[in-house]
């Protein structure tokens, strides 16, 4: 494709976003159920919900755009899944892959972060305000997310170091 | 590999991390010669020689440990370096491929502030001080080079958005 202009770009961006949500739909589950932690479990579950948000919120905005969502795939999006699934592969005690899982989904979060972080600013520039304030939600609900991995990954790795002992 | 403690996991990010910051070296450059902006590339150059302290503190790291920093290939670092070189690939304004650089760019950032984070939570569990420490810095340097991405960004999208009246 062709972009001249700071729309162009921000549509490209946009479905670049919308696919890696849907990339991400299909593996949290994969990941909530490698877990044995049950706080962790239940993170997944609720962001899996707030996933699904994100895509529809996306969608709102394409609507607005009057442009389709689809015809881009994330090739970011898809090597931060494969890490997390070549990790599941590992040989690993169940409180070490809880940890390992943990690193893996705030990467994740954190390629969320600053893909929102981009269109968003570029929203501002092209003055779409509802657009900015859609795309701000989010972001503050992936640095909401990340944050309760953080204070999760406290237990978790203490479960994981005790092995140490063990 | 086998992963039985939360050692064995540390070393594994670790490793990840140190082969990420060596594909950013290779990448690096690439990306400043596609940059038609000056202070864009300045943070890049100054990026690089940061970026090549940060593969040195990690490996005064593996010394301390004594194992190699070998053995690991970064997928998801591969994947946001192939995902902005798709980026450079297309048919751009300069100024829209200056701004497209800088959303590929914070995406690498947030991946070594994820990455980092993790690996310093890890070693304050373990009770390595002094690696939580050179961690800490890289991350604090990370998340600098992030904020001064968006400030440059802030100019490159007001040129790139004039493009739409051009």
């Amino acid at each position: 494709m062709s972009m001249s202009n700071l729309r162009d770009l921000y549509i490209n961006e946009l479905k670049d976003l919308y696919n890696a949500e849907n990339q991400l739909i299909k593996a949290l589950p994969q990941m909530a159920e490698n877990t044995t932690n049950i706080a962790l479990r239940a993170a997944f579950d609720e962001h899996l919900k707030l996933t699904r948000e994100h895509a529809t919120r996306l969608e709102t905005i394409f609507e607005e755009l009057e442009v389709p969502p689809t015809g881009k795939k994330c090739i970011g999006m898809a090597g931060l899944i494969e890490e997390g699934s070549e990790m599941l592969k590992e040989d690993a005690d169940p409180d070490v892959r809880d940890a390992a899982i943990i690193g893996a989904a705030q990467r994740v979060e954190h390629y969320d972060m600053a893909a929102y972080g981009t269109v968003r600013t570029f929203a501002d520039q092209l003055g779409f305000e509802d657009h900015s304030r859609l795309l701000e939600q989010t972001l503050r609900e992936e640095e909401e997310a990340d944050k309760l991995l953080s204070r999760i990954a406290e237990d978790v790795n203490r479960e994981a170091e005790s092995r140490r002992m063990g």
